[in-house]
């Protein structure tokens, strides 16, 4: 994997996680002025480091962006706000002092449990320490990308190559689940970061439209978190560097949301217990947004998820999930597969092989279920997991 | 508990649960025409059954109600009319040709699997078999309670007198659960038999209210079911019984609204193998509307009922699920407790002992959570269950 050019990366131990030697502070720092774009929880409850980097993106400036995993600096009150900007004043630190940085040119993200206050005399000397190991090898890179890490069982990293009319850019993304996962709004901590030159409120512009098909499509249990944050670093433009022209931004625009999905596809693969990744295609609504709605109440029906676990074509709880999203479908014209083998046509159900179906569901990690309600041209593709036992203890032993 | 005069009730098996000798037929005949009301699922994939009692609801002219739990009927296309109106034809045989009732005059509802034909011919002999076993004794009465339930572990009843300036009414209830429970609806089936004087739309009035209080305040998994019905018969008014005025009217709503209460919090006191029945109060919101979402959004938490099954005073989790529920709160104005601990003030965590918590929620079934948003006089009280490993597991498991 190619990195852009211009960045350095840092990941460390603070041990504010509990197990010895976990990374839990993440620090990319841009050589120069960057644009920066953001897209956050919808949460009002929402935590004080969302709070921070919502009031400084859009940017031309920004410098950088500071993580810490193992406590997510949420309901913590007026002191979770003076700690979230002393991490990005401790950030700007990492770099020379002449350079000008202030703590208003770094974002910050944090991620973990809710309402305890951050150990400030760790996350001090973790930056401090990130600050100093900062380099641009892969290596480095990957350290970031523990760094932001909680209960993923895998890293999620993704690329892409964007030929323009300009030659090639390289673009790269990170980001990390794997709880407290759901839609309606920019998914959990994601960051990706390109040598493509960019005007802030078009790369604002274009981030948003990527999370809308595929952040804002992604669940596990449904449950929207208070630190939701996806960030884009591009090169700010300059004179001999323009910003893309129309034409370079729409290639641009389409790896951008390629590269979104790839990565949020990785978010419910990765799921806390998760055995199956269930791919929800819905065809044949109104719109796009009340596609969106019917998608995603399948996905957050627990019967829906259970019955995937058990492998058991049980489609009648697919089928009224889609009847109680609120949005019109017609129960008479609607179609329902699984793995491609048809269950429900026309209101009527269909005769099939029980046993095919179960074994289809069972021999894969991805389940697709395809409906279609007859009438119109709106569709939408969500991803969620399964919900077994694994994850249930899982979330029942999850601290305080 | 004394029964309401004028209805007779009875229970059988007719084989459609697997289980041998497991009761699958309820019906009930009132021996004179009698006011019905109903309130349904709002799905709009609705099970044949609920087509057909949501056409004769409300009603003055009504007889009965006929039952079947193993299969929904629901998803069943033109056949499954044909049946539901079948069952309702045999169900009027029940009693003397020479009474002039017919199929119309009779209420039908279904509970089980979704997208299988019902096995008419057991159901016609055990209509047929019901018929000759109705009574008016509490054992005839409680045989049809058993012929209602599907995985429910206990049976549901309650009843409620009513002292009236016109002296005493009685009033029972039954339901049955235990999963597909989601709020927004009349939930599950559930029936009220009184022999309290209601003119038909005066009955459909309070059951609406009564319904909105109970049964579309509790939740399982949040899902929706194409077969919820609940069903009020009362005595219709006659020249000698003249329907209640309007203070007796308010006397007997507030008993009916307790009564949907008792029932309600029976199913999730019952859900899939709950531990923990949880009951939500919210208060400060602007409306009661606001309140019911915020209430709504906690108790579909998978996060905030796993760490109720694990003693986890977890609050951040029913704080940030408060936050998303599309409805104002004042985050710095919020306070919470669980089991009247207070956790949360004022938008800051409170130092509170984990331990203490932890063991209020262990050493008892019900789980009480306080949420106060600090704004207005809206409040709102839901009830759900835990989620634990057993419910997942008995949902993966259940058939097809």
């Amino acid at each position: 994997m190619q990195l852009p050019q211009g960045f350095r990366f840092a990941g460390v131990s603070a041990g504010i996680k509990s197990r010895a030697g976990a990374k839990d502070i993440a620090l990319i720092v841009s050589d120069a002025p960057c644009t920066a774009a953001g897209v956050y929880t919808t949460n009002q409850i929402v935590a004080a480091p969302v709070v921070l980097s919502r009031s400084r993106t859009p940017s031309s400036t920004t410098r950088g962006i500071v993580v810490n995993s193992g406590n997510a600096n949420a309901c913590t009150g007026q002191q979770g706000e003076l700690d979230a900007n002393e991490m990005t004043l401790l950030a700007a630190q990492s770099l020379p002092a002449s350079s000008g940085v202030g703590a208003c040119d770094f974002l910050v993200m944090s991620t973990g449990i809710i309402g305890r206050k951050l150990p400030m005399g760790k996350i001090r000397s973790g930056i401090q320490d990130a600050a100093k190991q900062l380099g641009d090898t892969h290596t480095h890179f990957l350290d970031a990308c523990d760094g932001i890490m909680t209960t993923d069982a895998f890293r999620k990293t993704a690329h892409r190559s964007v030929w323009s009319s300009r030659g090639s850019h390289v673009m790269v993304g990170m980001c990390k689940g794997a709880g407290m996962i759901g839609p309606k709004m920019a998914t959990m901590l994601a960051i990706v970061l390109t040598d493509a030159p960019l005007e802030a409120t078009t790369a604002q512009r274009l981030l948003q439209a990527a999370a809308n098909r595929s952040f804002n499509c992604i669940s596990v249990e449904g449950h929207m978190s208070t630190n939701d944050s996806l960030v884009l670093l591009a090169q700010a433009p300059t004179q001999e560097t323009p910003a893309l022209d129309e034409a370079d931004l729409a290639i641009f625009e389409a790896e951008l949301t390629e590269l979104c999905i790839e990565l949020a596809k990785k978010i419910p693969d990765d799921g806390e217990g998760a055995t199956h990744l269930i791919e929800i295609h819905v065809r044949g609504a109104n719109t796009q947004a009340d596609a969106d709605a019917i998608a995603r109440n399948i996905a957050l029906s627990n019967l829906v998820k259970t019955a995937i676990t058990g492998g058991d074509p049980n489609w009648g709880r697919i089928v009224s999930a889609a009847g109680y999203a609120g949005v019109p479908i017609q129960p008479k014209r609607t179609a329902l597969s699984i793995n491609q083998l048809p269950l429900f046509r026309d209101g009527e159900p269909m005769d099939f092989d029980a046993k095919q179906v179960s074994q289809s569901i069972r021999e894969s990690k991805l389940t697709v279920i395809e409906l279609d309600v007859g009438l119109g041209p709106g569709s939408a593709t969500h991803w969620t997991t399964d919900l077994n036992t694994e994850y249930v203890r899982f979330n029942s032993e999850y601290t305080t």
